[in-house]
């Protein structure tokens, strides 16, 4: 597992306020006013944290109203990939934090089961615990 | 999604040299020596964040020598559930950090195929992406 990898995605989205705009955006909150008052965040702040996710490309801006000029973020394609990264940490977080205690369930949307995380080994066609996982050196390290 | 198990996470692991430690255990690089030497921490800063994940009971010390007394941390099974989130926060640096570079690649155990790592919806008998999961609240959000 590669340190540095996750270390650079935590100093992007490990922020506290981050990850709650970032709840916030998959769920739908997008605009400037909803994300305050959802948040009760100061709005310099808020300001601040939507800036540098706009600036690393994880957020669009996107005005929906002209005057007087509001705007709206809407994850990227690069913020929607970060949705496993969450969820990962909320069930961890659900499981041994909140002592089982789940607050939000995440389900399929087309039929409302609720959905379950895990790794794949698409050649044996069977999911993979963490025990049985290996590293191995990959491209870049090789090259190296 | 839920914020604030997310953020509770990453206040226990969301620092940069305890994320470098947890990769260590998982690679299984366990006694203070060599994870000081594979690292190159300060050896007060090690036994800090060593005593925090044994207090979290993320790691578990085991002595492993008795003239010195000699230890080794290993991940207890709320340690090893860590393993889906830092494998998802790897694969997002990895991909829009690195630029694709790969530096460690993950690979089932048995048969050395790179794993993926997905949503899976049981009743459908199908995987899920991130834009077809809905939020619902659980238990604790309902009884509340």
């Amino acid at each position: 597992m590669d340190g540095c990898s996750i270390a650079g995605t935590l100093e992007i989205i490990g922020d506290r306020w981050t990850i709650l705009i970032l709840r916030d955006a998959f769920r739908g909150v997008r605009r400037f006013d909803e994300i305050q008052q959802d948040l009760g965040i100061a709005r310099n702040v808020l300001t601040d944290r939507l800036q540098k996710l706009v600036a690393h490309g994880i957020l669009e801006k996107r005005p929906y109203q002209d005057r007087p000029a509001r705007y709206e973020y809407r994850l990227t394609t690069k913020g929607i990939d970060l949705s496993p990264a969450l969820v990962a940490l909320m069930r961890w977080g659900d499981k041994h934090l909140a002592g089982g205690d789940v607050p939000t369930v995440l389900v399929h949307d087309a039929c409302g089961t609720p959905l379950d995380q895990t790794f794949i080994c698409w050649d044996c066609d069977t999911t993979v615990a963490p025990t049985e996982i290996r590293s191995k050196a990959g491209r870049s390290a090789r090259a190296s």
